[in-house]
Order: structure tokens, then sequence, then C-alpha cells
């Protein structure tokens, strides 16, 4: 993108680098603008006799070609600052749009379909304060014979399971002892199921089923400081070094390194966003469009024990809980290593002032020790070639802990021009108290494996999908599906009996597009129907899956019919701005009628309106609606946005007790035909530093 | 392993390490030895009157058990250092056996069967000398107004193709252009094949089939010295820095780490033999066994062009031309990061005297900024728990070019108790000439992807077939298999409809124990059957494959003959001394008679009998005998081999060209109940440099 380099020379050159005028339109609102947004709202729904908390606050994300002609002539204004509000306005659910510019509110709509915003954290917390003064309760402790200061309660959604009426925006109270440990998480006190209403903030359930062992502390607490001898042979001091400093900038929410050129910003829901990625084209002379915003659109993790406690453990992190809301302050030298540079963020308190979170991205070189490229020749006289690259990338970290899960998010940025995008799961398990302290006992079905005596870890799901709107070299993109096919050489033209071709089709509707992985052998592309190579190949970026997992729920079950859009790895949707949630925009007990699924796939359609039918009017009026508008959209050369699904299955180990060993998966996606030629064959190594010259201090 | 210790007392205060009573039995032949077995060879086989050239000369691997026992007890005499030899003594091929102590042949035997040891790079390198001297060829080149001096040449394995009667030792001769550059893969002299018989070494058949062009030199050099502006952005310098120095310690060849004891050799036909890997279990307080011997058994790399010159390139590179031979001089802060420890090997040459190859390995710790583990805890009322432990491995890198690729071989130990395995692929695609310059000219099935002007990269496979003979805390194991099975919920027990639960079942024949990966979700297991932990789960060991790929040929190509292997991702066999080799002892021009899938399955076993059938009755006897030892052996409870297959299927793109960068895939073998809790759990963070008052001297 030319305006690259302009803006550049702007920002350095800006002395006032967030007056309005340069702000980008993509920036995560301000802590002003979100005072703003409050003053605003206030305005038209006053808190003295209005009962209001906020769900969300957030950029209204701007018309995608108004920011990319800003982009192209950035003395013309910007797209207008817009805040995307949801709030409880006295116990119903609105949808408010708010012109930070014009000061005042433009849209402002009530939202009566199913599905809940995000959960506040304030809320939740109240919701577990509850417990701690209702008699019930106390008493079930009591009769356990545990101490009430020990005992720290969690919130869990409740999902949906066919009921035919609104519950209304409940939650289920399931409560942890201490006493002698902090993972809360391996001492779950059973049985005890206490649901809460979060309108009238008051406990309209309470359930007390039977007795089971509460898992011991002894040897759950992960605190280096609690740890006791004998321990592991040590490991002698180890770090990274640059001299010069990093070779990234950060300009404002803008990153440059290398070749690349991306916006990163912090959103309350999904966590890190990428936008307006773009990799330098060293033959062209001109940074060129890869990418104009990825994130992770849902993270579904449904548990598979049945019983009356973890039933509805089938949680969509990011639209019920918040990705963003729940990322953790990184631990310099731990999270991240000691050439990392860290960011802050902000969200928005249930009362809709701005709380910061310091340190919730850290950026680094990652000097892995790994070869970009090379070759060794041997085969000419009198000559030996030796030619190596070693490999540096970018990555933007960010950890996101879901009450016991801690998800390590990396966005790494490849000097070949790939996006690679990893997830490490580390934290801690969720297990189930048992009568069980010995795997000879059991002649049932536990849903889990026995850890430690009394512990069961439950089996269970991650499926996170991303939302990629690639725009390889411009907006204009078609999906194509090379598969390697098997063929027979019929004729005796040649020795051999067969090969594999490759024979390219390109996706014209969604439901060419949908993928599941596995099954036959294929390479997935991202192309630009209307920009070619000089060779005359298309040019594109290439989805290279990791480890593949698909759903193992039947398609009625209601957490997958919630799921639906964990069915394929791979969807591609023309662009759409009001589709970013694959789970749907409200996704706490929602019923599957507003998701990718729904969106892409006349079949799903078809099958969740079967399911709806049964329960609600509404349902069906809804799903005729949506019916009527998508159908199996055309995708060809068109504005697309790939959605990618990457899955683990997780049936715990031994090893995962009392903390998770860090399990990783992930995808790249690598340019193919994007470039002339090898895009790094001119890249040099970075100088050497002499070693081991260096003189260092340290706490050893 | 209790002997770990003592052994590593004994080797500290050995003052003469490499004396034979502690000459390690494992450890690759020494200089001394390789004289040695070439003086005790010739005394039955003087040069003089013979003629003798050396194919291989290795370690005779000793009895399992002998090895096992001498390490528990270190002071009895270790099992007889033996030389495993393959020779060609006037064109016949034998097997001989030195013992190394009391200095004689113990064994002498003729190989009749198909197929031919791997080639010396002194009969190739002698093959591509007679072209220069053979007028036709000179013809053809002066045809093509072609500078003699500026063709290279290489030797290409012929591979088999139902030939009836053995073609003896032969190689296609195929050459290639400089004249400007080094990039000769990138210049391919098209349509030109000799085929030279090795034994009587001189050229037996000539072609020149038609004219293609030579694609232009232009573009294609990829040192740095040749490379004119524009260049990418550079990046400062930026290194890895352990001020105390390395972790780990190698005793000859045994290498300690962290909680890791093996033993690494070299081999002139596998490269890197791990061995003998155990880790040490700090609550046990002692080392447990895991793999008593891994390696790469088998690359296997079919190309997919049916072409004259191309149907034959199905290379099996460690059986045809010897993955070790083919190791490279690792280059010091570019193959490997700053604080890698480097380590050589010997081979024989074809007069069987000793070469050196030095740097052949290198050892480093990995520190990529990963994280090993981590939580932060905020549900707890005043207080914040964070707790991060920073990933540290160790990797041993070897590099194997073989001819135009280059294979980056790393073996990962990590703290949590993981083997992991990863390999990238650079270096030079295989280009065949063409005439055409633009994709829409062709018109035709061209077998690959028009990369530059006159240059397709042909369409290949990679399969890399590893042995692995774990020993999971001891010799006897099983292998399991843990599908995650959908369940319908039939009653009205829960709101769920369905669940999926883990179902186990342990292989009790060679043909159980075959997968296909991607088909169905499962947990793959090597287990102990007579170790359990505390809980009563059965200690072992987790295959997590990587991305997964397998052949597309069909099963009756003859490659795919030779190469069935590869039919399926994982194999399980018994513990037999003599199967190592995936696609047989003699790869070269094989028929598939002694592969893995002939050993281990009786379907493949009649597949390839029906093949060879037609062709010859030796081969039906040959299968005959074979068949009756081997039919779906007993693998329950036995010291078994599993046998991992990765692939990769290679469209080429334009990023390839001229050089590719590197494309990695690889595999995790994971503890799994190994351990009674996580290992890592009372692991410290090393502790930390201070930053950045790190000062460093340089060369930029």
């Amino acid at each position: 993108m030319a305006h690259s380099f302009k803006i550049f020379l702007f920002f350095t050159l800006s002395i006032i680098p967030f007056s309005y005028q340069i702000q980008h339109p993509l920036d995560s609102l301000t802590p002003n603008e979100f005072i703003e947004v409050q003053a605003i709202f206030n305005q038209s729904y006053a808190t003295s006799n209005h009962n209001i908390t906020f769900q969300y606050v957030g950029l209204e994300e701007p018309n995608k070609q108004a920011v990319i002609s800003w982009l192209e002539n950035y003395f013309t204004t910007p797209p207008p600052r817009q805040a995307f509000v949801i709030a409880r306005i006295n116990h119903k659910t609105h949808e408010i749009i708010i012109d930070l510019w014009r000061k005042r509110i433009i849209s402002d709509r009530i939202y009566n379909g199913y599905g809940y915003p995000l959960l506040t954290f304030e809320e939740q917390n109240a919701a577990k304060q509850l417990l701690f003064k209702y008699a019930p309760f106390l008493a079930s402790i009591s009769k356990r014979g545990l101490k009430i200061e020990e005992v720290v309660c969690a919130s869990f959604t409740v999902g949906w399971y066919g009921e035919k009426k609104k519950d209304g925006r409940i939650v289920k109270v399931m409560c942890y002892y201490l006493d002698g440990t902090v993972n809360l998480y391996m001492r779950p006190i059973e049985a005890i199921t206490v649901t809460v209403d979060l309108e009238e903030m008051k406990i309209i359930h309470f359930q007390d089923r039977l007795m089971i062992p509460v898992p011991k502390a002894a040897g759950t607490d992960y605190r280096e400081s609690e740890q006791s001898p004998p321990f592991g042979p040590p490991l002698k001091r180890i770090t990274v070094v640059q001299p010069d400093g990093p070779s990234f900038s950060i300009d404002g929410n803008r990153v440059r390194w290398a070749n690349w050129d991306f916006h990163l910003s912090f959103d309350s829901r999904v966590g890190p966003i990428i936008s307006l990625a773009s990799v330098y084209d060293t033959e062209k002379q001109k940074f060129r469009r890869v990418m104009y915003r990825g994130f992770l659109s849902e993270l579904f993790v449904p548990y598979m024990d049945l019983t009356e406690e973890w039933y509805h453990r089938t949680f969509f992190d990011a639209g019920e809980y918040g990705y963003g809301l729940c990322a953790v302050r990184l631990e310099p030298l731990r999270d991240c290593p000691a050439n990392a540079v860290f960011m802050g963020g902000f969200v928005a308190g249930q009362d809709g002032m701005p709380i910061e979170m310091p340190k919730v991205f850290c950026i680094f070189e990652r000097n892995a020790g790994d070869v970009m490229w090379r070759h060794t020749e041997t085969e000419i006289p009198e000559v030996l070639v030796t030619e190596v690259r070693p490999d540096v990338s970018l990555i933007v970290r960010m950890v996101s802990t879901v009450g016991n899960y801690d998800y390590i998010n990396d966005w790494e940025f490849k000097q070949i021009g790939s996006i690679k995008v990893t997830v490490g799961l580390s934290g801690l398990l969720e297990v189930r108290g048992s009568k069980y302290t010995h795997k000879d006992q059991i002649n049932e079905e536990v849903y889990g494996t026995l850890l430690a005596e009394n512990t069961i870890g439950a089996h269970h799901d991650h499926f996170l999908t991303y939302y990629l709107d690639l725009d390889v070299d411009g907006d204009s993109n078609s999906f194509v599906k090379s598969k390697l096919q098997t063929t027979r050489v019929t004729d005796q033209s040649s020795p051999r009996k067969s090969y594999w071709k490759v024979v390219s089709t390109t996706a014209k509707t969604e439901s060419d597009a949908k993928i599941k992985l596995g099954l036959e052998a294929a390479d997935l592309l991202v192309v630009n129907p209307n920009k070619k190579t000089k060779m005359g190949n298309l040019v594109g970026y290439r989805l290279i899956p990791g480890s593949v997992a698909g759903p193992l729920l039947t398609d009625d079950d209601y957490p997958q019919i919630r799921g639906a859009f964990t069915k394929y790895n791979v969807w591609v949707t023309p662009y759409n701005k009001s589709e970013k949630w694959a789970g749907g925009l409200y996704t706490d007990q929602s019923r599957g009628d507003d998701t990718l699924a729904t969106w892409s796939s006349r079949y799903s359609l078809i099958k969740v309106y079967f399911y709806i039918f049964h329960f609600a009017l509404v349902g069906i009026i809804i799903m005729l609606i949506i019916g009527l508008i998508y159908r199996n959209r055309r995708i060809e050369n068109k504005d697309i946005v790939l959605w990618y699904t990457m899955g683990i299955h997780h049936v715990p180990y031994q090893e995962d007790f009392p903390l998770m060993p860090t399990i990783s998966t992930g995808f790249e996606l690598r340019p193919a035909n994007f470039f002339q030629f090898n895009p790094v064959l001119k890249v040099k190594a970075p100088n050497d530093v002499k070693w081991p010259n260096c003189s260092i201090s340290g706490n050893a």
C-alpha cells in the first residue's frame, strides 16, 4: 500500500500523534473516548432514573471502503469515530451507536432476539457474593465441614438446552475450596448449584444434590514459593540480546517490522485485532495488502460430562466472557522474552468508565534458532557454496485467562510473507470432585481421567474460530481449492501407473467453500483473480492448517446447534460488516439462529430452523428473514472473508495435574504465487554479535 | 535408569574416556575402528586380486539385551564391538560382520536378492566424469550451443518399473548448466539421458530426445554476494546469550541436559541416531527409559512427472544416497545459534578409509520465547497469583543435503518429557526445463508449476518414516488406540443429546496397529502394561502427529510397491534387530519384497507377492519364506517398535524459486500418564539476565 510510507513520514513528523486528524480510524477507543461515550450516553439515559449496565463498549468499525480510501489519501478526513455500545437499560438489551465527533447517539435499537450480551465482571462478582449471605448455601458448606472463608466461587453460563421460553439473564454459581492452596480449580465443591438472576441480582434456585469429597490441597499449589524438594535439575541463565535495540517500530497502534506493516488494536470481546496487514514487495518497491482484519471470532469449549453440575459447561469464551476482558497482565522475562516491548489496552467497566489493562500485549522478535532458508552446493568442482539465512520473526502476544484456562495467543509475522497464528493452552483443568481414589474402583462412565485422588479431569474440546478478512493484493478475491488427484496412466506412455495432478476449482458460492479438513489432499488458496504474476499465475495466499479436529457432538445436540460453525474447518463468506461473530453477537444462551452456519449455509439454516421450530414462533420468523436475506451467497471475485476453525480434543493425562504444560496448535497463511520469486532471497542475515565477549550482570 | 548417575561419575572421573572398557557399545565406529575394519577386511580380500568397493561401513548394532544389562552394570564387559560392512566384491554384494576385538571376520554372506546397497560418492563421481569424454554427449552439448566447462552432472537412481531381469547397478546421469550461476538445479539440460553401469563403470546407453531451452541464469543465484539492490529492510543484530555457558554436558556421545540423558551417534545411512533416551523423574528420583533407539529409517520422494527423463525420479534418499553421507558442515551463527556446540562424525570412503565429517551435528538450547506453563489467578479476593515458566528445550540438529534438497533435522528434548521431531525442507527444487514462458501457453499436463521462464517446478511428495523403538519404562510395551467416540444420550438422564467418550483398544497384532491418520479422532499411545501410576493409569507416551499426508500413488504402481510402508502413517512391529529399514536394506532398485509393509502385513505381502509373481521365481520363494516367518505378529506386551511416517505434498509456488523458504513438519512423543503429575511443576525459571546492561561488540 503506497500510503504506508506517506503515513510513516506523517507519523514521525507529527508532534501530536494522537490528534484527531491523524487518529487511525481503526484505533481502539481511547480512555477519553470511553469517558465521552459514557457522558453522551448519560444525556439520554441518566443513571438516576434508569437501571443501566454497559455490557460492551468498543469501536464501531468504520465502513471498510471509507478506511481504505482514507489510507490512500490520508489528507482527506478519516471516517467518523463512532462507538458501539451494548447496554442493558431497564432490563432490555440496547444496541447503541454513538458518533464521537458529533457527540450524539445516532442509533439506538432494542434487541429482542435470543441470546444475551457479554457478561460483565461486576455482575459476575455480585452474583458470587450473594452466596455468602445465603443461608442454605452456608448450611451446605458447614455440612461439609468446610470453612466459608476458604470458599471461592465462579459463575458459569447456562447455555441453551431446548427450553422454549427465555430464562432471562442467569448464571450458575459453583464454588471451590482454597484452604492450603491457591489452586481452587483442583478443589471443586461438587453438587451445589446456585442459579442467580443477573437482572434482579438474586438467587432464584438452589440445589445441593449429594456429598462428594473435596479433593485435597496437597500437591495442587503451583507457586514456586510453595514447592518443596526434590527439585528438577536447574538450567543456567539464557536470554536474547539485541545490542542495537529492536528492529520494529510502533507508532500509536501501527507496527512496522522488516517487510511488514500492520495495525494492532485491542477489543474487550476478541482481544487482539490485526488490521491492514501489508507486506513490502522488494521487487515492486511497494507494500501490498494481505489482510484487512483478522481476529479470534469465537472459542467454543464443550465439556463431555453429562452430570447435573456439568452438562451445561459448553462455553463460548469470546461471546460469553470476553476474550479481551479476560486478558491478563503479561509478566516480563516470563510471558515474553527480554527483548519484548509491552502495550496496554482499555476496556469499559459496567459503568462505562475506562479500565486500564496494562501490558496486555507484548511484541518481540523471535530468534528460535530456526533456518529461514539454506543450501549447500557440493556438485560444482572446486567450489563449495554454503548460504544460510537464520529465521527471525515478529510475535504479537496476548494471554487470555478465561477462569481456569490460559490461552497464549501469538500472531507471528514472518519475513517470507507468512502470517502464522499459534495458540498455546495452559493453566488449570476443570476437574470434577469424585469419590474415586483409584482407577480400579471405577465401573461407570466418569467422563474423564482420574488424575489424582478424588479428582477427575473432564474430557473436553477447544474450537478456535478465526475471522480472516484477507484482501490479497486488493478487495476482490476468490477461494480456490487445488485438489491433488490420483490419476491412473491408462496408455503405455510411461512405465509409471499413476501420479497425482492438481485440479483447481474456484468456489462460486459459500457451499462450495465449506471444507472438513483431513478428508482429501488439497491446497487451499485465497487468490486475487484480477492479478497475475509475470508467469501468469494468480497471486494468492495459502492456508496451511496445523493439527486438524472437528466436532464430535451430534448435529442435533443443543451445544452443537449453537456451535454449528465448527462443523467445517473452513468457510468462506462475502464480506459483510455485520458478520463478525461465528457464534452470533449475543452468544450467552444463544440458540444457533445467528451463527456462521446460519448465514452461510442453507443446509444448516434448515436444520436450525427445524429445531427452533418446536420452540418459538419468533424463531421461525427470524430464520425466515435470515433465510430470505442470505442463501448460499456468491463468493467468486468478491470481497471475501475466510473463517478457519482449529480444534483440540483434550483427554487429560496426569501430567496435566495440577497445572497443564502448554500444548499448542495453529495455522499459517503463506504466500502462494503472491511474489514473483522467493521474497527473502535478498534478505541478509543480521550482523553477528561477537560471542562470548558479552559481559552480563544478573541476579544469579 | 539408575546406571546413568554411576556412569556419569565414571565418565567424569575417567582420565581416558575413550578406552575400550568404557567405550559405549552404541558409539559410532571411531576412525581407528574404520582403519581396523579395512585392515581386517584386506586380510581376506586383498585389493590386489579383488575388485572391492565399500558401500557401507558402520556399527553392527549389538544385541539389545546385552547393551541394557551392560548399562545396568557397567563393570561387566560391554557387548563386543563389531562392524557391519556391505561391500561389493568382484561384482557381488557381501554382508560382512567384523569383530573388532577378536580382529576377524565372523560372518560373510553374499546377497543375491533384489536391490543394491547405498551408492558411494566416488562411484557417482566417476560415472559423471564418463560423460565428459563421451563424444555423443559432447556433441549434444555443443549442438545446444552450451560450453562443456559450464556443465555439471548429477546421478539419479533408476528405481524399478516391473523389469523381470535385474539390470545390474546402474544410474542415469543428467546434467545442468552453470554459466553465470551456482544454482545448477534451476538450469537443467533436458532430454539428454546417459545410463552408466557402475560395476563396469561405462556408459551403456545414451539418449538425446529433443531440444528444450535451458532456463536462463538471471535471477537464479542465491549467494548474498550476487544479489543486487533493491534489498529488503535489514534487521538489527540479535543473538542468544548464556553468560554461564550451556546447561548441557557431552561425555563422548552421551548428552545430558535438564531431565534428559541420551546417546547420540552418527551413521552414514541415517544420520543422527538417538539411543537410550531416558528422562529423570524428580519424584521417583531416577531416570526412566523412554526410547531405546530412534532414527529416520527412510525418506521417500516420488516426483509426479511422467516424462522420459522424470518418471523414474522416485527417490529413497536414505537407502539409495545415504542421509548421513549427505550431511553437510553446519555454518555457525547461521545453521545454529550462537550458543550451539558442534560435533563431528566419520564415514567410510569407497576404499573403507575414514572420512571426517566436521560439524555434522549442532546441539543448543532453544529459547524461542515460548511459555512452558502459566496461570494467572484472579478469582481469589485480595490475591493475584501469576506464575509463568518460560520454555527452554534442547535441540540436536543435522542438515542433510541430498543433491538439491536441504533437510534440516531437529530432535528436540523438552523439559515436560516430550521428544519432538521437526524436519525443515529448504534448498532447491527439482525443476524441468520447458519451452513455456507463460502459463497461458500451456494446454497440456506439465506436472508442475511454471515458476519462471522455461522453468517448471515438478509436483512431488516427501515421506519421512521414523523408526522409534520406544521402551516406555521398560522393554515390554503395548500400543493403545484411544478412540474418541460420539455417543448418543438415549435416556432422559441429561438435557444433552450427545458427548464423546474414550474407547481404548490395545492392538493385539500388527494389523490392529496400522493407522491412516485423519480418519477418526483418537489418541495413540505406547504404554507399559506392567506399570501403573498411583492412580492406576498405565504409564505411557503419546504420539502427537503434525500435519498429515498419505501417498496418492496407486497401490500397484511400482514406486508405491517399493514405498508401500508409507500407506499407513503408523505401524507397530515387534522388535527385530534385522528390521530397521522401512524400504529394505537394499533400496536401490528394490522391488518391495523387504519393506515394513511386507514384514508387517499379510495383505501387503500377498499384494507384493502378486506383483513379484510375474517376474521372478526367486521373488516367489523369498516372499513365501518371509510369509512363513512373519505373518501379522503379536505385539501386545512385547518389545515393540513404532513406525511413524509424516508426509508433505509439495505443489511448488513461485516463492520456491530460485530457492525454497523452509517449510516444516514434525511430530511429538509426549508423556501420557507417564508421570504422577506435571513433571515441570517444580522447575524454576532460569535466573534472569539483567538487561539491557549487556555490552556486546559486533561486526556491525
